[in-house]
């Protein structure tokens, strides 16, 4: 078999066996743009992934010539498509446990998860807030941050999952300098070029000049001048409500979000499925679909694929550049 | 001449003179999608209509049919095209008092009304922080709200130009219901039928049950409890970052945001120049384009007339309904 020489091995991790995460794998894993891209190697229990490759009939056996598995044989025999469980939270961790480990130690040259459910990993004991959070203590990386990328443009968030009460509280300006320099790595070592970055303002207007709040004037001006000083192609603060219009249109790569859904509001309307999470400040690539566990539709074979898939190729494209630099 | 029993008088008010506004109101009035639909009571400054219709080559004199002038002559001689100042200022809000008037002897159905600029009304003594505070101020309405309508969905504004630590505060149970009860009643005078209403929540996916923040439970949750015991067609408090795709699959008619850009946002990256800024709770039909003075264009001949042209749209249609109602 003729290999481009850097086809990338990605780690795909079914995450909640309970969730749609093994479906939309198996249906990633019988695509061919996935499979032409990347050898994929699944992390997952294999009597459950082929119980429901049966039932939704999916392909089964998978292909070996692209796809291999890692069998952790780890799902409970009572587990049920569609249902929060401790003993599915477990088996989510599991798999990106072990996918983290072939990340660090060159088995797979990327990482991409399926979903995990926040509250059947808290009922398993974990304490993390989600998959960003649990890569971080599993790499024992210092500052992680959450990027939307797609074609069309991207996204920084500042903030995760905080009220917005408490994200008000951490526009500062440390904090925005650190988390433009953070993406700003981040894209230069995915993509191998540097980002027009925008930053966001984080008042109606950016606040016209402190009518209307003063963020824009005390903390998120003072970062920007900062980050050009230090050479990065930063500028803002915007008016919140036409940047993404502006970077849309070309004019940026990547607008920093002050807080959660300033960003994922735009990323959502705007892509869809096609938005591809990842986490940048890791030693590896991760990325993920833009969705989660869907639990009301797992099992029913009509979750789509595409934002696994997405996943995939995006974690593909990233790793082979890594490799030829 | 044969007209439709029902066709609208439309007071366009030219605004600020040295914005855009001429020019885009020469250019709607000049489209025949919008002479087909209303009869344009122009109200501005009929030398100074004349001066950027020749220099920018816009058709003059106006089609006297379909188009009437109400001339203020009230722009000075050394007014300057681009230039914000005091006289332009006073100038437009002159055009928008005087469509008031007309509005409300009966003088025109509806009005449409070209963008001011917030430092040249300042600049000429006006408190008003814009447009729909100065209505309410002519009219005397006690409470008015914004609405983005466009085809693929809309969008009200619990609060407008507030630094977003206030607008924080002013999220609560009693102005979340005043707010939807106004845009209920609107919507029903504008377009004759009741409207499907979501509810944004505030944190990142509404909170998911308290885990980031608590508007969602205390607030938010009981305001639509007790709409829905009034018999308004309302739910939520919805994840911030879906209901805008849930709004434009056609699930809902109209988005209520909690602050300024979780709507304008959206509207903005989906409808472009497509969204028609409407007033309600005033004795009059209301729209203006979603867009600005944008000065720094102004005179050169290049601006969009499509935002004016949908706004006067707008108005005729909503005028019409409400004469045959």
């Amino acid at each position: 078999v003729k290999r481009a020489p850097a086809y990338p091995r990605v780690g795909v991790a079914i995450g909640d066996p309970a969730g749609i995460g093994p479906e939309i794998v198996l249906k990633a894993a019988a695509s061919q743009r996935v499979t032409r891209a990347a050898r994929l190697v699944i992390i997952g229990d294999a009597r459950w992934l082929e119980r429901q490759a049966k039932r939704l009939k999916l392909r089964w056996p998978l292909q070996r010539r692209t796809v291999e598995l890692v069998d952790l044989a780890n799902v409970e025999p009572h587990c049920v498509a569609g249902s929060v469980s401790a003993g599915a939270g477990r088996a989510a961790v599991e798999t990106i446990e072990r996918a983290t480990e072939l990340a660090l130690s060159g088995g797979v040259d990327a990482i991409a998860t399926a979903p995990i459910h926040k509250e059947a990993i808290a009922a398993a004991g974990y304490v993390d807030a989600g998959h960003t959070e649990m890569l971080q203590r599993l790499t024992g990386a210092k500052q992680v941050g959450m990027l939307f990328w797609s074609k069309s443009f991207s996204v920084g968030l500042l903030t995760r999952h905080l009220a917005l009460r408490e994200a008000l509280r951490a526009v500062r300006a440390n904090r925005i300098v650190q988390a433009v320099r953070l993406f700003d790595a981040g894209w230069r070592q995915l993509l191998g070029k540097t980002p027009r970055i925008a930053v966001a303002g984080l008042n109606p207007h950016a606040s016209e000049g402190g009518r209307f709040g003063h963020e824009e004037q005390r903390e998120i001006a003072p970062a920007i001048e900062r980050l050009q000083q230090l050479g990065l192609s930063v500028s803002g603060p915007y008016p919140p409500d036409s940047i993404f219009n502006r970077a849309q249109a070309g004019e940026f790569d990547l607008v920093l979000a002050l807080y959660h859904d300033q960003g994922t509001i735009p990323i959502k309307l705007v892509c869809g499925y096609d938005a591809v999470n990842i986490t940048v400040g890791l030693p590896f690539v991760r990325t993920s679909p833009d969705h989660g566990t869907a639990m009301e539709i797992a099992g029913k074979g009509i979750a789509s694929g595409r934002g696994m898939e997405q996943a995939i190729l995006a974690a593909a494209r990233f790793a082979r550049r890594q490799r030829s630099s």
